[in-house]
């Protein structure tokens, strides 16, 4: 019997552009982007990845790359992959495609990875409207652990994982996708209050023919016009599973993804070394290229059987997941809460963002008093395996969210001392390559901050 | 030496009502309700506490307690407790109030507590909308399990915490509450589009002297009326710590609490046998009087030092809290995904609120296909140790929230399996307690439902 | 329905002598002990326990108790316990004990415990040719947590089970283990190597009438001395449970234990608060009072079907443990190792207990080094949560054996660093309570100590 | 900055024979076996091994390669690696050398591994008495997961470790080791009981010529065979690290080895997928070709500070482990108790080894009532993630050994239920690999087996 070495379904050239692959990637959700390969069920295959940005990022002393990037070519996907069963027969639209996460790492040769933010005027991230400008922090891996050498004073075991990992959507659910989030781009502002407070731009990001890539699809052939018009970004999570960027997905874990399409059309990428929960920095995990081993089942009729859709649709269903069996494990948390009340001394209703929002700035602050900037605890809590909890969502008005830090990714005892240390702190260097912001969106100041 | 048997501090006879207790109880936030008791620092000393409600809330076989239970009465507090350090000095505005607590439980002889969801008319809960009836389940122990005869097929090891352990406000912190809290109720509606989606009612609990208990504090005194009326509610978590709710505060635990009033003013109530992330159901923790075995510590000007404020004033600050070494351990977690699109297919902005619900909704109706009724569900979900968490909280525009089951608290296996069952499911008998709900306000269905 | 208390079925006055309780504690293994107390399957009910010497053991400042200990009287147990089913049908030889624990605690009131090691010549502990001094350390508990003001610097979560549990011997069991042991008492020094490395003596406890109690049977009646020459001491473990000293037996866990005449006559005692493995200075474990809250089931003829026996008859089987979900979490390990060589350089073959021996020996070395007192690290070593592992049992001649200990129990960070430190370490003081050693036997001192 | 790709040091071409490959292997110890490759502390590099036998067992439908393996050619091992420091200054006697594992896996295109147990005539396995045949399991891998088509229904991740790694002795060292295990084996049987018990033969394995190995030193010359009648067999560990087979120094681990020879050479191999403790079997893990990923630091002086001797020798010391954050997590488990009485009946005096043989054979009667073979599960117990424990050592004159199974590897319900099935049970098919047993050695049964 041949031993199970998993067949390198997808491999992916790291010297070579994303369109220049051999089984060029893409980087928009439509259900005519055509399968780069097909697996069988049972089988165990391997799939290589570039990182989200299709390697645009460099390991070098500046944050330029990121200031610049064009967001309209992410996330550069690997796939799509056509899934049949052991008698060949394709995953049909209703099946339950289920695929289990059995190895997965960095490129070997290519153990490094970044955090970052992008400048307000470029995507931001959770809390751009405190920290407008684009900041990166380069990681470099030693087997499981990362340590950075912007962020000095801590180093983790990863919790790695594929930030996107999804299905095609038929294109009844690609319609949906597009109205609803053309909806929100036009009235968002007027209609909703969050944006007040959480500032990324745009509300959404529509489909746009800038930056799009659809694998072997030839660019400028009148396919690619008509799909480039209507294929959905890949920036958010959706029915399809996607962008959800779930840290514990690691692995031995299990993903039950609803079928649209026939062959399921299976496309994963945004490698994760390591997450924290929420990704704050928005290219906030440590972002790295990366190889899954999978191996696929089929639930047939499974969507009917296990996701009842909420919503207008059959197709308004989300995935369902399992978590694996081998995480690091930490026995000391230190937790920062958050209420609904922003910065401004504002009360919201309910409102778990808000909250966290909160959380993050306190322990932010917090962390900051051990030697560090603002920006590398920023980038830290957006990469390190910290747990964003909603603890509360009943206590009118206000929800309460939580961070909890573990307290062993650190080289100090960040904990409160009964005994106030005297003088001046420890202070990290260096800190995180940052670049000017220039544009003109105001920023938050936090009132109290001492001057 | 004499062992550290904890001096029992404010002791708790059930038998008697909330105002008759021997250090009666007080159900408000306020700097002028007097201390019942004091403790050194370093001192060993138990609180006993009764369930939020007083009591009101029975082991029957009728939901009717809580379709009339009056909101303006909860939560009864035990307290306040007037800390000093070992020279007798008490605690200062700007110091930090170290809480340890080293044990906890329910009340010998009182074994046993309740998980509710009020009539949407009368506080609803996180699923109103769905579920307007006032609901109840009553849970019994068996040292650290709890199971429900409303409930069947579950039972599960408590991670046992207080809802609710805050200090009393100073008086210009109660005035910020006060008044950003009016602001929403009276402006709410109209300026944030969450309210369209949680359907709480009120949007906020200003403070009423309906209901009001100060602990010594005579009702119908000219003192009683003037406290009665500024005092704040003690529905949300706030600046003190309050009902925060963090399921994981169990033994071993410590707390970091802001002192804004001289001798800090320790209140405690809320009693939780075991809670999921959001206490979803609002009454939705296992709610059980209980006892505290506590430790008090001072970090004397701790709160410039540790807690930088995040608002308009150097109060707009927010507790830090260290886990303890000893919780349920599970290895298996079955994951629930929902991201910020809701259920009549509107999409909102990066709402974790918005994406929490939908998450809550789909595991709701999952595992009412293994024999439960989606109350039961509603009310298992909001009290057994399930993790919410913020995923993803920068994918513009969805948030994605997660909700995590461990699979072992079931007499079942839970998990998607390949070969679907056929024919009628065990149905699970009997069903949670419920009452009509004989209110007008709408209620929400899922348009994909069957039937 | 009435809330589940538990029944107090079997209380115990500490103010009292174990021969003068409401149901007199035995100390013996006999079928002809009477049962004190019947439960029914299901039932939830309370036993109360004495420490294991039946409180000959004070909190004070010295350890002439230890020293001069008759343990001829030990251990005193709480029961026997007849088990009856739903109808009333007694346990039946043949049958599973099912004894789930739910909770466990010291008693109200009593919240300490001692850690000691006994005098070479009164029984020693495993290290007592090293140690042949009567040592003792006196614990204070706080909560979950234990400290000891003898062994500063340390302070640990206990994981609390009952060192001793079992159901009572038939007569045919309890004549086989009498012929073995007197069997080994004497030949066991001619016969054995392993006598000579572990010098702990007697070789085996003997029935004796001396310090015999057997409950509800007077002393000094024929039936007395009649039992009293036959019962079976109660120090080691055997196939009816006994004294297994399992540390994970905590909350939650689950001992299915062989029925050997009807009733089952279930017995209880010697509450831990908190054992190492091994359990390694003999009375080494937090020795304490305490309660079990417990609830007992039958399986029907299921040693048959569940305990095949290992040896000449039916009767050579060992019960089964089922580990509970909450023991506390910790994440950093520090694992010292030995192997079959004993201290004089002299090869074992495959001798686990030597390499444990061995492995025990350098951890306290080494961590003498930190400040502590060989016998305070003895102790400590015999009390916290380390695991004893049997690493290698195969590689000839060495047995390898590890010793992992939780590094968060100590307040200093207890591992090896690069930077050596340089000048006079921490003394930790004050040491543990200490007599003289007045026996003959020889003393193994370590070649290659440092004088 | 270049990212820290690790460099490959030792190479392995599983197509060549152990002394074929670039950097031959050696399978003995000894002071002048020349190191090939040389590192420098603080230096990422990844070190390629053969399984332990060097390629000998072979994924086919056989166990003959088991029967007839000739033990005096194990275990082939990588290195010896000299380690120098910054400057360029090599380990030092007396210096410790850290050894941090950063990552480990099988080979690419190699996942797969044995586990067996020898005949009796050849080396046997700890119940070789019970177990006389010469079995083999092959097991797959699927990422982090194992499985065997030889023992069905049971799947489990992997805690991977080396088995074996080292320092180089120096010669006075050497000599303490064959002294000593010589006077074993001419001795041993007379003088120890325990070999009575524990059947493997030989006692010890002392220096051979016969399949010696010494990496470059070429085979036939008079440095070779001069070094080859010295050179100690690698079978056991001892004060040099070695053949620990500690199962959890997996990845974040850090070994803290004493260095006896300039340069250190530390040598690794023996790569082990899973091992249970005490890997039972002997050839008992999972054993494979492997990679370790290392980084090595000197405390110079570092074993006078931290590995206080203990024996006539300064040299009389072991290693020092700290143990990693990354273990699969299992919350479930089922545990198994000896006490050291042996299968005749015999009572040994605070025996561990034989507590832990009667703990693993209880086991292996126990799972095979759930269709196993007591072959299956001899093979399961030794590879598989359980925990051998020595529960109590104290309690004269049984020591108590617990052996604890995580019950979520198999794929049926393990525990026993109180509804015993009825019935004929699931046989599992088909069965490990088996030879007959052609020699002379009397075979345990036992007396109280049915048939």
């Amino acid at each position: 019997m041949a031993p199970p070495t998993p067949r390198l379904l997808v491999p992916v050239d790291l010297t070579k552009k994303p369109w220049e692959q051999k089984f060029p990637l893409h980087n928009r959700w439509h259900p005519r982007i055509p399968p780069v390969a097909e697996v069988k069920t049972g089988e165990l295959f391997r799939v290589e990845m570039s990182d989200w940005t299709g390697g645009a990022i460099k390991d070098d002393g500046s944050a330029l790359d990121i200031k610049f990037l064009d967001l309209s070519t992410v996330h550069y996907l690997s796939g799509p992959i056509r899934v049949v069963d052991q008698d060949g027969v394709p995953a049909k639209p209703g099946d339950l495609l289920v695929v289990e996460i059995l190895n997965l790492g960095p490129l070997p040769g290519d153990e490094w990875g970044f955090t970052a933010a992008f400048d307000r005027e470029n995507g931001g991230g959770f809390l751009t409207d405190h920290f407008p400008c684009a900041t990166k922090a380069i990681w470099y891996f030693e087997g499981i652990y990362a340590y950075s050498p912007h962020i000095p004073g801590v180093r983790f075991p990863g919790l790695t994982h594929p930030g996107l990992i999804g299905t095609a959507p038929s294109m009844e659910l690609l319609n949906i996708w597009n109205e609803r989030e053309r909806e929100l781009e036009e009235n968002g502002l007027q209609n909703f209050k969050l944006p007040e407070v959480l500032h990324s731009r745009p509300l959404a990001n529509l489909p746009t023919t800038k930056g799009c890539r659809l694998g072997k699809i030839e660019e400028g052939t009148p396919e690619w016009e008509k799909i480039a018009r209507e294929a959905a970004r890949t920036i958010p999570g959706r029915e399809n599973g996607g962008n959800c960027d779930i840290k514990n997905l690691s692995r031995g874990s299990k993903i039950y993804l609803p079928v649209f399409i026939e062959g399921a059309n299976l496309s994963t990428g945004d490698m994760h070394f390591s997450q924290g929960d929420g990704e704050i920095a928005f290219c906030g995990a440590i972002e790295m290229s990366g190889f899954l081993e999978l191996k696929c089942d089929l639930i047939r009729g499974g969507m009917k059987e296990y996701l009842t859709p909420m919503g207008p649709t059959p197709l308004h269903v989300n995935p369902i997941f399992e978590i694996g069996p081998v995480e690091p494990r930490f026995s000391e948390w230190l937790v920062f809460e958050g209420i609904s009340v922003d910065e401004s001394g504002r009360q919201h209703y309910l409102d778990a963002s808000v909250a966290y929002k909160r959380a993050v700035l306190n322990a932010i602050d917090y962390l900051s008093k051990f030697g560090y900037s603002k920006e590398q605890v920023y980038l830290l809590l957006s990469c390190c395996p910290c747990e964003g909890r909603i603890s509360g969502i009943v206590d009118s008005p206000n929800a309460c969210a939580t961070l909890a830090i573990p307290t062993a990714i650190f080289d100090q005892d960040i904990r409160p001392k009964n005994k106030v240390p005297v003088g001046p702190r420890l202070v990290r260097k260096p800190d995180v390559l940052k670049c000017t912001y220039d544009g003109n969106l105001p920023v938050t100041r936090n009132p109290s901050a001492l001057k």
